[in-house]
């Protein structure tokens, strides 16, 4: 293990972290609120810790993957810790673990809130930017960021973007790196700012555009107002509603869309997910019409099924309505959709559909298999074939993830007055929704979870935003030894 | 597809049936119950349409993988469909689809049912023995038994007993498949014998220890009491509790223990099995005691979590009390431990514990090859290594799994209360467990549930107690091909 390597980004963390908290800065100064000085202080803190971590300069800068692992899981911890700060200072959230909960659920694009209605509107502009922007920085992901602007070495940020990107492969769009990350940043800083012009149509405040903007963008679901999307026009329902959907798209469409390849930006994973997304409209709508219990007109059953579907497959957790009260088929299909999430390469949440795209084929070549025992194919996607390392890597990958699901399912029984509230309030963490059902459902607050259920799903939201690898790697003694000569 | 065979092996299938209806016929004689005229009428049904389908010689005797899967899905199918009929018959389920279910349910060793308490208290005495016999049929597999009474060509054997077994692998105790069966149908037999005699100083009639030691032994769970085993005594169920553990150990550990060779006999999975099972009582009765909601004493907590963990774990689904009303942290244990299941090579449903031992270790060692790529390691169980071919089918079972569990949720949800209902409704069949919770809880039946719903769950009852695969392959369009002359 390069612990030199380690420290030296985890500083440059810290210190684009602080950089960071300028925008909360400029909002206190604009709006002239008090916390101008718990930014300030906070700024102070991460430019001396940031310094001190940067310091020195040793030849050895080569990493591998176990550092690159290390890197990105210890990164997103010090940046929610350093992110906490703000909260806690302000008295806005005095409580540690709860402070530590809403910034990891912040960077994570969770949008799982310890907040109550009441306290939501009564928090502070700039507290309120700050806990949105998180989404932003988190959403495309924080080192990627640091990778388009500062000069690394190549293959040190192969690993990193590996390690922080979501999907089972990285898809380089340009054989360079740092350009890729580049491009990347270009397409969500432009459809982030499309969206917050859209938005200023709608008639909301600048302030509150740039909110939405930020979250919707990151696909996080922090709100400012106490009842999330419900109390906006149909406008903004429907803007943020497709937007969700945009963001939750592979970014790499929208590359080959600039670039004029439409052909090639309809892949199978954006045909499966747009495919999902207009079934699980169809279902909710046709069940809540047909049972009618909600009293909805056909416009309105349209309208929050295509909100609710787009905010939790997209793993935003916006909320217009409470669909805890929904029939039990549109429950069903709202757990089952929460868990697909978004596509690869998004920054949306949950297993991704290209994962499930593979698992699926990878399923069907196995059955072959048994009816014709000597039949070797490979599985094929968007006609090439997918390398068998990727599809183990997958199939470990489901195995860890029920197997930490279940664990932290566990852990929050303790808390919860039904299976459902537990199970739900894992879906809702580990894959970065934000709400779920019942005591963790839309018109509740995280709050009442114990400390050790809400440090459990700390780490299910932090796992399941860099795909439970990263995290895991912590636990594996052989990360941890120091570097020897080895023979080879 | 050789047809022919299929059609033979169904043809036997039919006549056994037939012969297994000596039992009830016999009962029905003893108890002078009018049913006596059903059960000779479905025997000529069965003795007629076996012989129909038996007729023919071919030479054409071969069978691979496919024919072998095939065969015993329709068998399973068949027999269900030819099971039903005493009850259609006597009038004690006159329709079909719920005839049927219960038939899938006692084959698969489900135990789930239709029936309401009364219904169960009121059915004649041969129906009865009839409903508990199924379990035992179904417990060590049908096309096993044939096996071991019918000389059949031994290539054959294998692919049947490979299709038929539960468990990843098929541990052969002999070189012979044909006499393997024999030593597990006399393993099996035996230890029903002794349950039954043990049964007899309880107390119970020796017509109630016949039904328990039948239900038992398949870990099925069908009761002729309204109430399951509630208002047995501590006796019988202390007894009825380490059965049902001992008939989900891996039978070969009986195998050896028999020879002597009781080193080997505590192989990883009934370590593994044991462990969790105690664990599984310890969490329960804490939760209990320290919750005190259900007023039980220390003894009654430990009897009663002692009772429903063996009783879940082994997938049979026996019932002392409500454990729908216990905490919720007992209620996630729970339905943890129907997924778990019991060992491979018993007569136990679930995942089964070695399959999820090497999920584990293959998770382990993909996690390990992140921070150390160059590594090539085997998995491990019981110091030999396991195939990779294996690991490969389990985890594509996994995946299937998934998919026909959740697709079987979303379809029951359309019928019921609440998703805790729907979930634990699959999760209770997909595991041949029987009871689940809330509407498919352990005061139900299952009744209420839409045609629709129940012939989702007879699939999945058929598909749990055949590990998927050969379920899955009748839909696999190779399969059906007529056999061509091959170039190789």
């Amino acid at each position: 293990m390069n612990f030199y390597i380690v420290r030296k980004t985890l500083g440059w963390i810290v210190l684009f972290e602080g950089l960071f908290m300028l925008i909360p800065l400029i909002t206190s100064i604009v709006y002239w609120e008090s916390e101008f000085l718990v930014f300030l202080a906070c700024m102070l803190i991460c430019a001396g810790i940031g310094f001190l971590l940067t310091r020195g300069n040793s030849k050895k800068d080569t990493i591998f993957a176990k550092e690159g692992l290390v890197i990105v899981a210890l990164s997103w911890i010090i940046m929610s810790l350093f992110g906490a700060l703000p909260f806690i200072i302000s008295g806005v959230i005095p409580n540690f673990v709860d402070a530590f909960f809403e910034t990891v659920s912040g960077f994570t694009t969770t949008g799982s809130s310890i907040l109550s209605s009441e306290q939501i509107e009564a928090m502070p502009k700039c507290i309120a930017i700050w806990r949105s922007f998180t989404h932003w920085i988190g959403g495309m992901g924080v080192l990627v960021f640091i990778m388009a602007f500062l000069p690394l070495s190549g293959a040190r940020n192969m690993y990193i973007m590996k390690a922080e990107s979501p999907g089972p492969t990285v898809g380089k769009l340009v054989p360079k790196v740092r350009l890729t990350a580049k491009i990347l940043y270009t397409i969500y800083f432009l459809m982030t700012l499309t969206e917050f012009v859209l938005l200023l149509f709608g008639k909301v405040s600048p302030f509150e555009a740039l909110n939405i903007a930020f979250s919707t963008a990151g696909t996080g679901g922090f709100a400012i107002r106490g009842d999330s999307m419900a109390s906006t026009s149909a406008y903004i329902q429907v803007l943020v509603a497709i937007f969700m959907i945009l963001f939750s798209i592979n970014f790499n469409a929208y590359y080959f869309i600039a670039r004029g390849r439409f052909k090639e930006a309809f892949f199978s994973e954006v045909k499966v997910f747009i495919a999902i997304v207009l079934l699980a409209i169809a279902g909710i709508t046709l069940n809540l019409c047909l049972t009618g219990t909600q009293g909805y007109s056909v416009g309105e059953a349209i309208r929050h099924s295509l909100f609710t579907v787009s905010s939790l497959i997209s793993t935003t957790g916006y909320v217009t309505v409470n669909y805890d009260l929904w029939p039990v088929f549109s429950k069903a299909i709202i757990i089952i959709i929460m868990f697909v999430g978004a596509c690869a390469g998004s920054t949306g949440g949950g297993i991704k559909v290209s994962r499930i795209i593979l698992l699926f084929k990878n399923s069907k070549r196995e059955v072959g298999k048994l009816v014709h025992p000597n039949q070797v194919k490979s599985v094929m996607m968007d006609k090439k074939p997918v390398e068998e390392d990727t599809i183990r890597s997958i199939l470990a990958f489901m195995v860890l993830y029920i197997v930490i699901f279940f664990i932290s399912f566990l852990v929050v029984s303790i808390d919860v007055d039904s299976l459902e509230s537990a199970f739900s309030a894992i879906a809702a963490t580990i894959n970065n929704v934000g709400p779920g059902l019942g005591m963790a459902g839309p018109t509740e607050s995280f709050a009442f979870f114990s400390p050790l259920s809400k440090l459990v799903m700390c780490f299910d939201m932090l796992a399941g935003r860099l795909e439970l690898f990263p995290m895991l790697a912590l636990f594996n003694p052989y990360v941890w030894k120091r570097e020897r000569v080895k023979k080879q």
